[in-house]
């Protein structure tokens, strides 16, 4: 049994039978149904939409699906907490991420799951694909390969590509964390933040707090706080060691939690109630693995002035869904060549807005559910994305040579 | 203006009005609309699902929608009558087959276009991409490269793969071709046929014609008739060459087609009348290029019995349509891992004995958008697939290794 909530179990049989047949379908948005609909559609007519972007390859944004198609791609080495089940596995997953994007966001997705964890075979696919999609939501993939992913297809496509599970989950952090700083009554900018775990959601989440303006950042992975020249680093990490820990702390977390005044938990692993208890007074706890928080919500109250988790059981709900069904609306919505900082930053303003008026110690971010969200996530990117200059720089276009 | 009928032409306006937006959109079949939902739909129940299929790869085929989705894929280089626009050209058509498979096959179908024409890149790109779909319908790819991409993918991939132009088309004419010889009075196999094109479809066409057990099949290319060791054959020419023109023909049309009893015209060419008018007393002329037939069907009916097009203005429109849909959704039913000769020649005699009821000069095969055709193709074609043995000999599982 999948146990969800107290009162209301969710079991298996019920998952099983919600994914008979999968989750998605394609439907058809024009009439097929007699011979003139046909002409009209398909043969001959189609022919003059087909050499009208022979002409002018800009048209297939506005008379084919592609332009609002986000393709949601995964080699299926992260796939939730399972770790690497390979992408048939992973696609269950990916058509609820496709069913997300659809529902709150209004947009077009398709699943595309890798037989492949090779980083040039993933770029060298998705290239030869681009012309059938509008944006990638690369998801669950591996760190720290995922890094040098990411990198290699924000090069090789000309259209907005990000991976979720990094930049979703940073950007409902910030957002957390603006809305729980307005609470507790201190600056963002001041906060001493320790981010646990150094995977994709961690470097994200310690990269857009410092693109935030934050100083006092100090990461850590499963051997304890990255400093420069520490062993066992790869490149994501290393970069990171230079850019935080302005203390020059070394040691683990215990050392890192003393007087620290927020926790942000992406770790998978567990954090003793003690270290939280050692943190400042009126500290901001964000326990966000999951299923499994790092330390369950209500010990950590008893320490914590506002506390957070990435599950629905309990208040202030930090989830990657608040901020990617929007922002990739408001990339194709503004014809966004690439995501970018300014972007992303803009997304984490708008959450924080939504919930700034009914702001309270359980309400530091909007329902995951909350349909305001999305429209105000959507239009701050556009907004960002035309004063930020990301509808230019195209790296590569489709076109045949 | 695109024109089409006589009394109610489609405009060029209608054409892009149908087609703004695309003509596909994606759709979420599972209920995603509060917290509990998404625990069924997404995390934390998927993980159940996820295990399960990681378990038993199989599983994905019923618990996901790539059992049942079709890749229509091209790269765009001949694309209609249009040739080599290019893949973004290429997509309005493929959203326009997908749409096709929905309607009359009830089966999801994704458009994927390629930025490569290397035979290498497309199958290798369709291999990674393995476990996101469940067939692969490749569509408008250039002759003589389309016959060895298609053996390449149907050796490569364990799932069904057809090339549509060729064998979709050379299923209709077969259909066609029953009808019209019960029409006559006239055996089938007996036939002198003239297949004129040894493109894609003209290739395809004569193979099924002898698999049928037709033993005079004339095939010629824009040089002429085929023989062995003529000059300017590719590879499946060749083949051909020698397994036609049983009385060793020489020459061009005119002396394939003197006392000829059948003319499939599969060529974007033009026949002149007085060819037509030197076939066999009755003769059966299928004019099937789109949209200029090879002879406009009335100059024919004056020498013929049974006359047919490609296009729906006229009588007899012989097209893939009738048979594609349902060999996918045959092929996808039984679970067959290849589509067989068997499973090709039952689709051809499904479409026939639909057309059998109310046979006539102008009905030698079912309207394409007859209700009956596509239900009795796929029963007939999974029958088959069961009986020929197309659901084992896997040729490659896409489960990491």
């Amino acid at each position: 049994m999948t146990a969800v909530g107290v009162n209301n179990p969710v079991t298996d049989a019920e998952v099983f039978a919600a994914h008979e047949g999968g989750k998605l379908s394609v439907g058809v948005t024009t009439a097929f149904h007699d011979s003139r609909a046909l002409s009209i559609a398909y043969t001959p007519g189609v022919a003059a939409v087909s050499k009208a972007i022979a002409r002018e390859p800009e048209l297939a944004d506005r008379y084919t699906w592609a332009g609002r198609l986000v393709a949601v791609v995964t080699d299926g080495t992260a796939v939730l907490g399972l770790g690497d089940v390979g992408p048939a596995a992973a696609l269950p997953v990916m058509e609820g991420k496709a069913a997300l994007l659809k529902q709150f966001g209004g947009l077009d997705a398709i699943p595309l799951v890798l037989d492949t964890t090779d980083v040039d075979e993933i770029v060298d696919t998705l290239v030869r694909l681009r012309p059938s999609f509008g944006a990638v939501s690369l998801e669950d993939v591996a760190a720290p390969r995922c890094f040098e992913l990411e990198d290699r297809l924000v090069r090789a496509l000309d259209c907005p590509v990000m991976h979720d599970d990094q930049h979703g989950t940073a950007i409902a952090v910030l957002a957390a964390l603006r809305g729980a700083c307005t609470v507790v009554g201190r600056p963002l900018t001041r906060q001493r933040v320790v981010v646990f775990g150094a995977g994709a959601a961690g470097v994200a989440c310690a990269r857009i707090l410092l693109a935030a303006g934050l100083t006092d950042v100090t990461v850590l992975d499963s051997r304890g706080i990255l400093f420069p020249g520490r062993a066992g680093m790869n490149p994501a990490k290393a970069a990171l060691a230079g850019r935080t820990n302005p203390r020059a702390l070394r040691g683990g977390l215990a050392e890192a939690l003393r007087d620290a005044d927020v926790f942000v938990g992406v770790s998978s692993a567990t954090v003793p109630e003690e270290l939280i208890a050692s943190m400042a007074p009126d500290a901001i706890v964000l326990a966000l693995s999951n299923p499994v928080p790092e330390i369950h919500p209500r010990t950590a109250a008893r320490y914590a002035a506002v506390v957070g988790t990435g599950g629905s059981d309990f208040p202030n709900q930090v989830i990657n869904t608040l901020a990617s069904p929007g922002i990739y609306r408001g990339a194709l919505d503004a014809g966004a060549r690439r995501i970018t900082d300014g972007m992303k930053l803009a997304a984490a303003e708008a959450i924080a807005e939504v919930a700034a008026a009914d702001l309270a110690t359980d309400r530091i971010v909007p329902h995951s559910l909350d349909p305001r969200v999305m429209p105000a996530v959507a239009s701050a990117v556009a907004r960002a994305a035309l004063e930020g200059g990301a509808l230019d720089g195209a790296a590569h276009r489709p076109d045949r040579a």
